[in-house]
């Protein structure tokens, strides 16, 4: 993968995100990296748009597919948008308000798929297959995988002298990437998963991927399973990623509160998992760390309910 | 001045904040600086800590005084701490709620000092003489303006080809500081005012210091007079500002809202005129351009009010 190449081609509909200065005691030089403030709230966008440059004007005719719990839809709607292409995204009932709006604002058809992300999946598969358009995999898709590798790449150059890497965890898109981007430079990948969507640490830990049920969490963001045919990000997650910490409710409603009342920003739940490792203690970086705060997409009513 | 200089020795009480692309219907390239993201929130604390790191060991062991509508006295307060000085902070009674906590918590002591900006500039100068601690002015002081210049000198780094920098326009410290430093450069300034904060516009207009009752405004950080005995930022805006831009309570607003639901950044009204002026469309940029947004100490209450 050329994760530098790969970085000027998604510009400038993933733009360079900036990296601020964070306070977490006991810690060395810590950083965030504010992928919620990227181009349609998330990091998502980095990887659909590495995917969906390279469609043939025959497949962007037909036109694309998702299946997502928000912000991989909202990604894929907003770069279908700017390539004219038609997108059909499919989510799960319990869709963010904020991120359904995204989607529609960019013009693709929504699909309500049912009560599971798994419905939201099948639905997309059947659309792709019934109707000949392309399905834009939310992770498992070697150039959506280097898509958000670019995340890495942007890192090493931004902060000098980085020796860890703070990554939330779910289908595993993210973290593959950026352990492949980075792994050359030494620098370390800690994957922090939500104790509610942790499916690819089990996976990692039995060996295999496997199947959970999807739990309410507020990290919504990384719901939903790895797949049980797996191609790509439970493999490259077994060789990238140092360490695992989990984070509980409560550690992210804590670190979606301390991000908006000290930093100002908002971040989403499934966004914040790495400040929570950070901020509950979980976690104590060995050195200069960013931290992948990976999305920002929350209805104002959410944020005041978090943040209150 | 020197820009360059006080650019490093601002750090790292002062953060270098990030640009981010901005969508302006008709402009070319427009990006945001977003001070709203700064250390304590505002664009302040360049020149608090670049005037205040001068201060001798029994000017410190004095403390330091100031006035403010609350973005001055949260980075006066934050830096006095770091440099274990006691700091008092004069504030009007209407100071928002989540700027009075950030002040508190970094140890200062508060005076609430009346209904009006003036009736806090008076017991900040009181305190200075019958105490003898050193008052650190908001605005019109040469280190200060120095210190919030260095926003234009990290502009012009950060925005190749800049032509021109947007500024909020209140007691002038920023657009002269920022105008100093681009002016060598090529790069226009444009000052845009509240309507219900403008008396920097209306003594330029008249040639001299004038002064006007307090109004409520959205945009309170932008609220309190010049001084009628003001040394050097009238002169200096007088000088470096190219064009003025007043803009409504209601364009405030919509550019509050915009700002949180397309880029979930939280800006306070005071921050958000640039934006206002952009996205109300009552000026368009002629070249590349950026905007500064200049605070983000917002209650939680009041950002939705405002963008629900």
């Amino acid at each position: 993968m050329d994760f530098a190449a790969a970085a000027r081609r998604v510009r400038p509909l993933a733009w360079k995100t900036p990296i601020l200065p964070l306070e977490v005691p006991g810690a060395a030089r810590v950083a965030a990296k504010l992928e919620s403030l990227q181009h349609t709230g998330s990091f998502k966008v980095r990887g659909a748009t590495n995917c969906m440059l390279k469609l043939t004007p025959a497949e962007r005719g037909a036109g694309v597919v998702a299946a997502s719990s928000g912000n991989h839809g909202r990604a894929v709607a907003e770069v279908a948008r700017r390539l004219e292409a038609a997108a059909t995204i499919c989510v799960p009932d319990w869709v963010d308000p904020s991120k359904l709006r995204g989607i529609r604002a960019s013009g693709a058809s929504v699909v309500l798929a049912g009560p599971s992300y798994d419905e939201a999946e099948e639905r997309a598969a059947l659309l792709a297959s019934s109707r000949g358009m392309t399905l834009v995999h939310p992770f498992d898709d070697l150039d959506v995988i280097e898509g958000q590798g670019t995340i890495g790449f942007e890192i090493v150059e931004q902060f000098e002298g980085v020796e860890e890497v703070i990554v939330p965890l779910s289908g595993g898109g993210l973290a593959a990437g950026i352990g492949l981007a980075v792994q050359d430079r030494g620098v370390r990948v800690v994957a922090v998963s939500a104790r509610r969507a942790s499916v690819m640490v089990r996976s990692l830990a039995e060996g295999r991927p496997v199947q959970l049920p999807d739990e309410e969490t507020l990290a919504s963001a990384l719901s939903g399973g790895i797949g049980l045919d797996n191609r790509f990000t439970h493999d490259v997650c077994g060789r990238v990623i140092s360490e695992h910490v989990v984070v509980t409710e409560r550690e992210v409603r804590a670190a979606v509160r301390r991000a908006f009342h000290e930093y100002r920003l908002v971040v989403e739940g499934g966004g914040a998992v790495g400040l929570a490792a950070l901020w509950s203690g979980r976690y104590l970086p060995g050195g200069p760390a960013a931290v992948v705060v990976s999305g920002g997409n929350l209805d104002l009513g959410r944020l005041a309910e978090l943040v209150a």
